[in-house]
């Protein structure tokens, strides 16, 4: 379908099911959320109770597993057989998986439902529940199908994401640090200057959602549907950080984070950055976030080069059968993006000391 | 995504696969087909091994099923794995159900992918093969589930819609009919007056199909998603239509002439027009096309009132829980849409002498 942007409302508590609906008059809304969230968020279950329908799904890969894709499906077409077809919203409670399970099972029910998101992670809430993109995994590989299918709203809710514990809040600012750097504008200025204590993660995050958000969206807005070589800066650090994500087990923020450091070394010695600039855009990385580049590690062990070919050339963002395209950083809100041969980037992480 | 018109082909022979391709220099195209025309499309199958891939699939309802999707797709994974992202091309040749099954699949494949429909029946080639819809069939209930996505191009290959059999054209002369009526136009009134002889049907759809096509696409282009009530009206005869397709087992086309008598006799009984029009159009269908309600026949058995409301309430074109949309017929190339009860369509349905 087209693209509008989402409307993003932000609110300490759970949402009022009735507006969340398409009519004050008479919409209809079935609920898909992560089931851990009924015995965390407070209130819940009584909320919960208010939809039309409910169904509660299992976070995780698993969710997103075409093979199992009918049996939900069947199941959600029974729950919802008597809404009336045009006045229905799907509302999406959960992480990354649910939203693109949710927001995949919304863009092809009956031709294409009414969509909102409510994010339930930081890495959620920050990148994926916004975008559009959903995607569900074929016979075990990752993302391999979906749609690109744009929320009507985007509802962040405060009370949501501080249940989710401390640790998690860590882990996404690799994709806080991202939208920054690429956006550059005065908020990431002031982002980078800022000395906020290191145990407040959480409120960093929320206080920085909507700037990170609406920088997002100024980059969707222009090529929603990733056709003209724009939309594709924001997967600065991902083809990279994908395979370090697969290859040693760190969580996607963490590895993302990695990734930009790859980038950031690649674009100096391939003399596209000033060494000033490199060096403010490292101690962004490094002293605001606390994130440091792995293989400076003592117990890192570097990935074959063979098993990290066969990563590369595995990831969904490949730009043809030999090369994929590498976002370089150029200063701090300058980006570039280059198709580049998988074995040129190969070649790069092993002079980098990331691979063997 | 968006809505750009089609490009149309008409070609008297199978149309070179470099062409349909995205690039002369190096776009990769697979090629999913209906089995069936293997043997009886003259030249096809060295036409065929000069895609980068095939995918043969068996025409009929049973393509349709999600429940053997996840299948399907690990096997289309495979065969396009090498395939560049960005210049691939789904090449959809069938009729309707390879259509909906290609369609898809070309628009989940990766989040999308470039698509172009070569139908192989009429119906396909006059309608469904148009207009980017596509579906599967979810636990035994037809096209609950799909998306709307437009192929760059339909080709229309003479050599393939003659292939079939002349009996064919006969049974799609209802849907030639339904967009000449919607349309009014200098062709559908030049339509109206001409004295083919009836064993030319082939030829006069050939010969009819660019108009009919463009007929088609001035209503698409006006609500390419169909959120306009602008587009149903391409429903015309198709809720009552289903209800005795389903129930009598007789061809989608000859199912939507019955639903335009149902419909014209609908909107004479409210007074929507005049008696001359209603005898111009009935003498339309009846004189030019030779179609006649079924109801008229001697041997016609009644449906049962319970028999026909549950079939109604299950076509997917409900708007609401207790309403369908009716298209109503004012006069030639002049319609009216209206949210009616379902139980008013049955009690017309009963007067008319089509349900018991």
């Amino acid at each position: 379908m087209g693209f509008a942007r989402p409307a993003l409302r932000f609110t300490n508590d759970l949402p009022d099911p009735r507006a969340l609906a398409l009519t004050a008059s008479g919409g209809s809304a079935l609920l898909i959320h992560d089931r851990i969230l009924a015995g965390r968020v407070p209130g819940f279950r009584k909320w919960a109770s208010r939809f039309s329908a409910v169904y509660p799904v299992a976070g995780g890969e698993g969710l997103k597993s075409l093979d199992r894709f009918p049996a939900h499906m069947e199941k959600i077409l029974r729950l919802t057989r008597d809404f009336p077809p045009g006045k229905t919203t799907i509302v999406v409670m959960g992480g990354g998986s649910v939203g693109d399970f949710g927001g995949f099972v919304a863009s092809v029910l009956k031709r294409g439902m009414r969509l909102v998101q409510i994010p339930s992670t930081w890495l959620a809430a920050i990148d994926s529940a916004h975008g559009g993109k959903n995607a569900l995994n074929v016979g075990g590989a990752k993302n391999q199908m979906g749609t690109v299918h744009f929320a009507s709203s985007v509802v962040l809710v405060r009370a949501v994401l501080f249940s989710q514990g401390r640790e998690r809040a860590r882990e996404s600012l690799g994709e806080l640090a991202k939208i920054a750097l690429i956006d550059g504008g005065p908020w990431a200025r002031a982002l980078e200057r800022s000395r906020e204590s290191p145990d407040s993660n959480e409120k960093l995050l929320w206080k920085s959602l909507p700037q990170a958000i609406g920088a997002k969206y100024k980059v969707v807005a222009r090529d929603p549907f990733e056709r003209k070589r724009i939309r594709q800066v924001l997967n600065l650090g991902h083809t990279f950080g994908h395979a370090l994500e697969a290859h040693h087990g760190i969580p996607h923020g963490t590895a993302v984070a990695q990734g930009m450091f790859f980038s950031l070394e690649w674009s100096r010695e391939r003399g596209l950055i000033r060494g000033s600039e490199h060096e403010r855009i490292a101690g962004f990385l490094r002293g605001r976030f606390g994130f440091s580049p792995l293989h400076e590690l003592a117990s890192y062990r570097k990935i074959p080069r063979s098993r990290f070919l066969e990563l590369v050339r595995a990831d969904k963002k490949r730009d043809s059968s030999s090369t994929v395209l590498e976002i370089f950083v150029q200063g701090f809100g300058k980006t570039r993006i280059e198709s580049v041969p998988v074995l040129a980037l190969a070649a790069e992480a092993k002079r980098q000391g990331w691979v063997r």
